[in-house]
């Protein structure tokens, strides 16, 4: 099937959404070289990085759809476009953490890099004018940021079992995960997606051994190397791909 | 019984702590005239303060206990003095909301005043360092805040009967209660006892009628009348309880 991009809908931080032409229940998603942080107050950029972020998630969201996980994904158009299903986004970002690192951190005043004793679950309020706020599942559902008790719960089930298989593709690839941010999506049938983008952007990525952090932290912190570290989780991923 | 102070154990925000001559289970306290808003970066204080303070939390207290609440409270030494049981103060901040305010309201950007579809119940760490941060009840357990998920939905249930009753008394006096924070403490035993003080330096309690505000956000906001206010809840309270 071939798809024919349309007029422009939304440019995103990351990312811009454009509508595909005679199918109003897809989207086109073009992977964009920007990079930013702090709710985009610092902002940075990289060639190539567009094609190694969709790269990423392309193999992450195929492997996580073999394992029954319910993506967004519909096509693969170039190196920094895909087809996606159209979605009412769900306006939470869920955030799983296996270790504390950033804002974790920081709130208790604890050092990065202690596993903690279970996944730990976090809801924050997807709005930038709010600085996406940390949110509890009791607000979540007041405020109907959720539709549902039942769509919470089934939110809270799917990505534990993400961060399941999330820990388990990347521990072939020698790297610890940290933590991750996703978002889901709701189609007019009510069905939910796991929607957005996995990637070194979404996940603090640590090298199992060296503990080097290979993610957007390198950005945040100044660290260097930025390109670098997404290319080398590429590669990793690419060659257990291959095995 | 009559008890005699010991040795100053802990100079809080509102109040001190003090030791009770052997009686190692029970703790002394004096209510302070000085009033502290902002994690005590905004210092004020009246004359009376600490009796009126006293007052008003022993009229709910004695009230609450006849409702079979479990709390601290001993015995009443002088106007601004009671002895209570010495507890483990569990280290959060427990706050029931009924309508949008204060910061509840500035996360949202919502205006204050509106009604909650069902009463709210927020955590947060007790800690002056980190700024008593909002946390999550799977945080509340997993960095040990609370000592058991059985302890945590105790707290839970206990704060609703606490909300149901409050919103029962103050609504004799003619006022609304938005919002209150409440502390819990355990004894040696690991039972849980209600601690701390409801007074208006820890609840939002508006006329019902007029929405004038008759709590701490007067001192918090300079709205003025701040005695006039904590005068005027004890008035009613003594009202009711004279009826």
């Amino acid at each position: 099937m071939s798809y024919s991009r349309g007029n422009k809908d939304y440019e995103g931080k990351a990312k811009t959404i454009y509508q595909v032409e005679g199918h109003p229940e897809l989207i086109w998603l073009e992977f964009k070289n920007s990079l930013t942080a702090f709710n985009a107050q610092k902002k940075g950029e990289f060639e190539g990085k567009g094609k190694i972020n969709l790269a990423i998630s392309n193999i992450i969201f195929q492997f996580l759809k073999k394992q029954d996980i319910p993506t967004h994904c519909v096509a693969t158009i170039s190196d920094n476009e895909i087809v996606c299903k159209k979605l009412k986004i769900v306006p939470i970002e869920v955030v799983i953490r296996n270790y504390l690192a950033g804002s974790l951190a920081k709130k208790f005043n604890l050092p990065e890099g202690g596993r903690l004793t279970s996944p730990l679950f976090e809801l924050y309020y997807k709005n930038d004018e709010l600085q996406d706020p940390f949110i509890s599942d009791q607000q979540a559902l007041m405020f109907d940021f959720v539709d549902s008790e039942q769509q919470l719960n089934q939110i809270k089930q799917l990505s534990f079992k993400i961060n399941k298989l999330l820990i388990q593709i990347f521990h072939q690839c020698g790297i610890k995960l940290i933590d991750f941010k996703i978002e889901y999506g709701v189609n007019q049938q009510g069905q939910l997606y796991l929607a957005d983008e996995i990637t070194p952007d979404s996940c603090r990525l640590w090298d199992n051994k060296s503990e080097e952090k290979l993610d957007k932290d390198r950005f945040r912190r100044d660290l260097g190397q930025v390109k670098e570290s997404y290319l080398e989780v590429l590669k990793r991923l690419q060659q257990i791909g291959s095995r």
